[in-house]
């Protein structure tokens, strides 16, 4: 178990550790479509989850995340272009497992 | 300027105090409806912008990012319940200057 030393946070209670992810988009995606994930929280307490997509030139055209309930949550995100992607997830300050993923557009 | 610490992570030459946020969603939402602020971040180098929306009880239903073009974001959230939110918006592995936003749905 881990706390936010970010004071100006609220301290939240939790553990980045029992976060589980899966879904195809994880590893790779397709030009102008939606590509898909989901993320488990409910087993690692309190926080925020960030995600984000850093693209070879330009930025992933569009990230959107849906709690679906429970600490579930949906993924999508569309790109723009072919190349390697760098996708970040993460539970308050720390990275879930497996993140950073390295996702390739063909 | 700093760079990123985290060894997997591709190293980003970035300064997130050169980041500008505005937009309403920053400080006050609306249940049922699609708040909004946008976010600059073409002075602020390279790197991720991750955005997480924390409620009292329930998580953020949703939240999207959309990149507009030369590192400007448009961002909108949807919340679901009256409260206290904290509004987290990172470049890369630090806070844009005013995050966290303290955010009031009343």
């Amino acid at each position: 178990t881990t706390v936010s030393s970010f004071s100006a946070v609220p301290q939240f209670s939790s553990d980045s550790s029992k976060v589980v992810s899966s879904g195809a988009g994880l590893s790779i995606a397709n030009l102008d479509q939606k590509n898909c994930f989901s993320v488990n929280c409910s087993r690692a307490g309190s926080n925020v989850l960030l995600v984000g997509v850093h693209g070879p030139t330009i930025p992933c055209e569009e990230v959107s995340v849906k709690h679906v309930g429970n600490e579930q949550y949906n993924v999508a995100y569309v790109v723009k272009e072919s190349g390697s992607y760098t996708l970040v997830v993460k539970w308050g300050d720390e990275h879930i497992p497996g993140s950073p993923f390295h996702i390739t557009v063909p």
